[in-house]
């Protein structure tokens, strides 16, 4: 409907949802926090320097954006929302969970498969005013944040 | 768990949720645009300068926030987010569409009853560096914006 994915895109978040690796995608399976029929919740690699390690939520089949999710996608994404929020205020011991969801590029979107941004909060984090200071982490570094999440929501049935 | 409402916290939304109009409660019955048995949506007063007359959806019974939300709620809010982001391309012709939602006072929240934010986006609107340049518009010119998106919903069924 209001679709900006150029022809042929090959979507990166399509392999992640996908449990694939390969050279020229920078997500790798190690930020990947949690996987289900449904859905797929990893550390992003775009990190602002206040909010480390956010986590970002996907629907595991493809839809562009907000505009053609379908409603049994969007329950569950929204159900792991509430779990990661809870996990972030005990694993990442922050003092506040907000979210965001950009669609198209007006709206900031700038990859064309719908995600849904968690952040852990602090008091005086300026998130929005951070947000041209977003800046790509390591996979290392990543991976630190990833495994306390992974092992969390393993530890847990929901 | 989380929670910041002071005690005997006398909730604005669970006015707008009930249809409650009284002289204290600033949101009046003419910001409504939807309202069914689980959520209720209006015009929010706080605008920001490029992007008025965006929307809220608050569940109708009384939750702080994400961390309390029960599934059926969420589901509700955002099955009629995607409908609002559908509508604000359509009644607004907006470029794009974003949300976000806030919890707890290092997360942005303000008011203390669970609300997602649903913005119209336009090119360089500068949506998040206008964070601190948000204001309150007056009922007559929310009143505006709130007609256009009841009528919208008035003609549809979903």
């Amino acid at each position: 409907m209001h679709n900006h994915a150029p022809e042929g895109y090959a979507c990166p978040f399509c392999l992640v949802a996908k449990g694939i690796e390969n050279e020229k995608l920078r997500t790798k399976q190690s930020d990947v926090i949690y996987r289900d029929e449904y859905i797929t919740a990893f550390i992003t690699l775009g990190w602002y320097p206040n909010n480390k390690g956010h986590v970002l939520i996907i629907p595991n089949e493809h839809f562009e954006n907000i505009y053609e999710l379908p409603s049994d996608y969007s329950s569950r994404i929204h159900d792991f929302e509430k779990q990661v929020a809870i996990a972030l205020k005990e694993v990442y011991n922050c003092d506040g969970v907000s979210s965001r969801q950009h669609n198209e590029p007006a709206g900031y979107q700038t990859v064309w498969h719908y995600h849904l941004h968690v952040f852990p909060r602090y008091y005086d984090d300026d998130l929005y005013f951070s947000y041209n200071l977003g800046y790509k982490a390591a996979v290392e570094e990543r991976a630190v944040y990833a495994k306390k999440l992974r092992d969390y929501f393993l530890q847990r049935e929901f």
